[in-house]
């Protein structure tokens, strides 16, 4: 480890200080202020540890945890994309590849590539952590929209479907989160916070 | 794993989203803007990934993730504390273990007695984990001040004696960043941002 290594690696914290500034859409528990991507991230990090045993199958709970923690410091030069905006693509795009260089880029060589890496595994969605990592992402905000009276559903006109079609990827990770998460969501439609045209 | 048990996890999951809601007295880099408990502890969990080479002796990464991403979540009922408070104690204190047994209590049991364990060997801080853990608690404030010309420093008038002694622990979990550290600690001296009587 060269001196010169430690100072890439303190610039890189400064860097991603950023990410407690990029707001997403929904909202926080029980609350109107918007979640941004640092307390999302740390919110996932946490659901891993007490989760980790709902996966399919047996996990490397620390790959989770990177997958997790790092999955939107790409965003930082990106944005946040809504999960339900039809307009934009939502993955690997162009722009989150070129960010993911510059960001990651400031760390030594071999720990860029690694963090590149685990980004580009939890983007493709393929591998067992990253299938788990995922269906933590789906499942926070199902549960910020359930206990926000509908939350961004309502605010932005989302229906059952398309609800149902994203959070289904729930059940790769695990079938009994998905179990759980199928539950809430035909409860929200019983209650009037999702509607079902 | 009893469909009771995820309800507990849940139940644990929505109640610590209120970490989101407590304010440190550090702003964030080149900011005005306090950083929150979540963003913290996101943080820290980043500088754990992204440092963790430099602890003096090999560490167990996911511990001191968990340790990181949860060192704070007693401060739902007990409140932060401002390190350089000289009239209250900052660790371990009764209101933060009768904390602590609430809200880990609110996981299925085995579970809250295994991230009770985690938190009270963090604030014991002596196994090889909980020293680099306390380093990187002691790492981001430095980062953060020295950003902000000074920061908490100025603002309530902590002098190099306190910090020095504050941040001096860092070195047990790392020699080499503590070397930058109290490099960093004297060059805000010389710079005029930390004063020295």
């Amino acid at each position: 480890m060269q001196a010169e290594d430690l100072l890439k690696q303190i610039a890189f914290i400064k860097e991603i200080d950023k990410v407690k500034f990029i707001q997403r859409k929904t909202k926080l528990f029980n609350s109107d202020r918007n979640e941004n991507d640092a307390e999302h991230s740390w919110h996932l990090a946490m659901m891993t540890i007490v989760l980790a045993q709902h996966s399919n199958v047996p996990i490397d709970i620390l790959k989770v945890l990177k997958m997790v923690l790092i999955h939107d410091v790409v965003e930082i030069d990106a944005g946040d994309t809504f999960i339900y905006d039809t307009a934009k693509s939502h993955s690997n795009t162009d722009e989150e590849r070129v960010a993911a260089n510059r960001i990651f880029g400031l760390l030594p060589k071999e720990q860029a590539e690694e963090f590149i890496a685990v980004w580009e595994e939890f983007e493709l969605g393929q591998s067992n952590e990253a299938k788990f990592a995922r269906s933590m992402d789906r499942l926070e905000p199902l549960l910020q929209n359930t206990s926000n009276n509908g939350g961004t559903w309502r605010e932005f006109n989302v229906d059952y479907h398309k609800v149902y079609e994203k959070k289904k990827v729930i059940k790769e990770g695990s079938t009994s989160l998905w179990n759980f998460a199928e539950n809430l969501i035909n409860k929200s439609v019983e209650k009037g916070i999702l509607k079902k045209v």
